[in-house]
């Protein structure tokens, strides 16, 4: 019972045979493997994108950071919200990538809304050279409390960025989730709805740990090359990353484990609701946040299941009071699994 | 015939059958995996160094930055060969991570004498606050040219840093092949020698991507934790980092592919020395630098040998010009490949 | 009739005289001026910090970016008020000088409160290295809405920031406009309040360009000197930062400069008040925020008087409308510029 | 007999007198004095550079280094003379506000040759992403040794930079000690000379403390302004600094002062020579390095004459030992004393 994240479960058979297969002979080194050709060109495709520049780098961390860094000058601000990754899990990496610009947090606590984020970009009005100026807005889809924009969403938030001629970015460390979901394309929720470059999430998708950033002007390319070197995330044996990310395309593969996350997800969601558990956001991919009595926690607690409580504690007297804990499924969750956990609440 | 560098060959069956073996079910995330555990205690071990900080990054670019920023204020400068790694290969990473520092190239295009050093230390004599301040000085062992500091020369090293009151970083990309070319201890190699942080190569010698740092002083761990994140190096599924290194490591493997490393470049050494190649620097771990003449790269060339000409293009017109050649094995060459190679200077 | 700002009026006599006395032969470079001495034996004894390290810098932004990036490290965040100068006017400043720390703004627009200080650090909580690290807490004395903060209100701040072990700096280039209204000792309104190291202005106090750097901690003082140098913000000239902070200091000139400048406010405030105007924020100190009618703007504009709208623009229809004005008393407005001003309320 | 260093003199009555002249009434903040709109008119005119942008900043090394910032990504590198001010005298200012580029060192410890400096940039030849990429050409006129390059040398240095599409910037802290001492235009010493940004001297040449940066590029500007912000040195009350430059600037001043330190100078060289000095650089501006007898230096000490030996010290037993001596005239000094001085030779 491993609900605690989808960056803990293991890769995906297919995309370790692909790994496996890869590590034969020798192969040009920093990406000019036969691999990361085909994966170009597999991404492209699904972005509809022929153009696109395509880049494997080993961290969600350093696909946001360096994707940002390229559309941020030192002396700008990034816009998010509040509680995106960027501003609270990367231990100021943005910052330390784009030169020391800030970010500015569009407050809600989950997903921004238009005129949320309008309104902050509106107060970062600079006054000449004195204040920060405005840089890109970065969107996360699915957000990190397990929210989807739909495409109009997504579509009024790049309209307000275009509206300041800001260009955008989509943090997309699941964004296999949020595309099955939503039953569009790729194409359709990043360059069709006004997205400029995209971190393209494999990791917490069946991967060891590779993640995609696609440029969708190609002009970026070279800026990207130089900035992935100087940042240490340009890998020398590098089939080893596309093999992983071919492995991970191939037939589909990230559509189905994606699939498969969310489909497990809303079963446990579905479970928890029908047993009395309260959403703290409404569930819409492979991560849940319900409120349920601290005496079932205990009871899960004790047959070894593992999440975390979500902004509290166990410790407490009362049995009946309601917490919170966040739940993730991974693609390899097992469905007994998730019936197991809900057995508890009996 | 692959001898264009040592970080293009495949990994070894037995990292990869680690790594296999790792991709079952879930385990904490970030370096609390169990195999993390087990490679944090050998490499203890192997340096007896019970108290030293392990941590592990993907890329040698990585490990270098992040061990020189913990030594390395923004205000400093760096002493290094100048044909180091980190001067010439890294495009700027070693500045990026210090914050601004300097790098102060010690000349001799190989190994450093502790006379140039001492006379690079003393020339940067800072005058107060209006020069770089002295800092840190950076080995490389094996060296970019394939040479090796034997233990003497590390300590007359590492006693010119120690004279000025600077901390030793020494780069191990190739560190297991200086070691058993040396025929000395991993202790012996570093912190009896003065060291107090290493660069300790994994992928050169056999795996896909990993390297390890080891720290001799634990005050620096917590410092090194947060570089390594902000820096977007931490692996959340860090198991596989730690199975790499738990694989290379098991049963010696590690030094074993080094010495066949270097045991088929003494043999490709000597076969070019009887058939009259010069070298530009002396033939000691598993690089060397060739010079013999152009029909017999023309041949070579043509027979689908891949290294690099070294300083100079196989482009000219007198078929016995003498032309240099870097010439790398990694621990998976095979001596008929040695062979076949040196079978076209007949 | 000019409000606009107090970085705008001229220097005072007595520190030009002093400037103009300092014109005099050769003087040693870089601080090494025998003035510096005294001006450093001064701000000491206003201290009541004979151990103190000072010095000087012409800007304000300089003296808070060095200040703050000597108590930060590059992943930390620098805890503030949400409408703080280093937050707003700065242009990323402070990220530039900490290398990349991020600035966590505690809201409310003005001052802060302890408890909304304390929810934000606690906010902060940083999981492990996976969010950013607490850093200093920064507190500005007069605020950037002309607010003071009472000894008591001080003392509070800082002790949550002590409460985290976090360092304290005060932001006071209206530092001596604050004191001679709270009527206490500047040992009170820093060290013995809690605070670690200050920003003392001397340009909007009646310099040309002169702002000091309090650190009562000496150690820090060979990193402030090597960050100032580094910042390019070392003078070569220097005795005329020095004779400018000598000539404001001298005969307590800087309290009675910053009492004049209050006591115009104070002229202005109680106008505007007995006038019918609106305050945004109570008056303290040299800069009020007020709100009057439509017509009354338009008449002061037709008359020449130079003074911010703020947040609203004098175009509208409705001559009765209130529209808000940031009103600066700089040391050397005159009353009958203020009388002159309220006039046109008639 | 103060020969310590052109930065250590009074500033020319006339430029306190036009600060002086300026310390009346209120005046737009951060460049927008009317002084600066002269002060950019006349280096317009005086470069014959009708659009260029001119700011202006405190220090010398602000000016080199946001200079250079604008021109310099931070994965290149910039080359310079391995004796260059930004490289041993500003303790990595131009590394922080590139955000960590390289300097790549000239040798030759005085001129650059066209030759040298081809030879530096060809063996950055970058390799890709792998070493870092070439950056801007600096070159300091007058060097920091005290020599010029003639326009002839400066033209071959410029192409050499042209012919690999890199930018020129000058590092003209004694600018007008080179321009009076070559009798050209400043027009002909930079743009036509293929310089794309200088840092104009001030500080050195008789004001208290101002530098003007000249862009030939106006497209530059906007970058300019946001690092000189963002880099601390926006001047609010910026009539100061452009009092200084306008008094500087105001009926040639700038070059009367300039000729009366080279022939100062000039008048010390020849004392020199003729009392059997030897000359480390062939003397051609304002700055000298001499070697004479150890009891010529002691006299001198004893009678309390002010300037540096030349890494070399007083101590020592022989006392016909010659040893060196920086000697530097700033436009203050007296001819008699420079007589003074030479009369302790005999």
């Amino acid at each position: 019972m491993f609900f605690a994240s989808d960056n803990a479960g293991a890769a995906h058979p297919q995309v370790m045979q692909r790994v496996m297969d890869a590590n034969t002979g020798y192969a040009m080194p920093y990406g000019a493997d036969p691999a990361m050709e085909e994966v170009r060109t597999q991404i492209r495709e699904i972005f509809e994108a022929p153009q696109a520049a395509v880049y494997l780098v080993a961290t969600g961390t350093a696909a946001n950071s360096l994707a940002l860094a390229c559309y941020c000058q030192p002396w700008q601000t990034v816009f998010c919200s509040d509680v995106s990754h960027i501003q609270e899990d990367e231990c100021n990496a943005p910052e330390f990538y784009s030169g020391g610009a800030k970010l500015s947090l569009v407050s809600g606590s989950d997903k921004m809304t238009p005129d949320a984020l309008r309104a902050r970009i509106d107060m970062e009005n600079t006054r000449g050279v004195h204040g920060p100026q405005r840089g890109p807005v970065s969107i996360t889809q699915v957000t990190e409390r397990g929210s989807l924009y739909s495409l109009q969403e997504l579509t009024a938030l790049t309209a307000v960025a275009t509206s300041f001629d800001l260009p955008v970015h989509l943090d997309g460390a699941r964004f296999a989730n949020a595309l099955v979901q939503l039953g569009c394309s790729a194409a359709e929720m990043t360059w069709k709805a006004g997205v400029d470059v995209v971190s393209f999430g494999g990791t917490k998708n069946g991967c060891m740990g590779v993640e995609a950033v696609v440029l969708f002007d190609p002009d970026k390319s070279w800026e990207f090359e130089l900035r992935r070197k100087r940042g240490a995330h340009l890998f020398s044996k590098h089939r080893y990353l596309s093999a992983q990310m071919a492995g991970c395309l191939d037939k589909g593969l990230w559509l189905q484990t994606a699939k498969a996350a969310n489909k497990n997800a809303a079963r446990l969601a579905q479970g928890l609701r029908s047993r009395g558990a309260e959403f703290l956001h409404e569930p819409q991919a492979n991560m849940i946040f319900a409120r349920f009595p601290r005496r079932v926690h205990e009871r899960l607690h004790d047959a070894g299941a593992m999440y975390y409580m979500w902004e509290c504690t166990l410790d407490g007297d009362d049995p009946d009071e309601m917490l919170a804990a966040r739940l993730v499924c991974d693609w390899s969750i097992r469905p007994d699994q998730i019936d197991l956990f809900l057995s508890h609440f009996e």
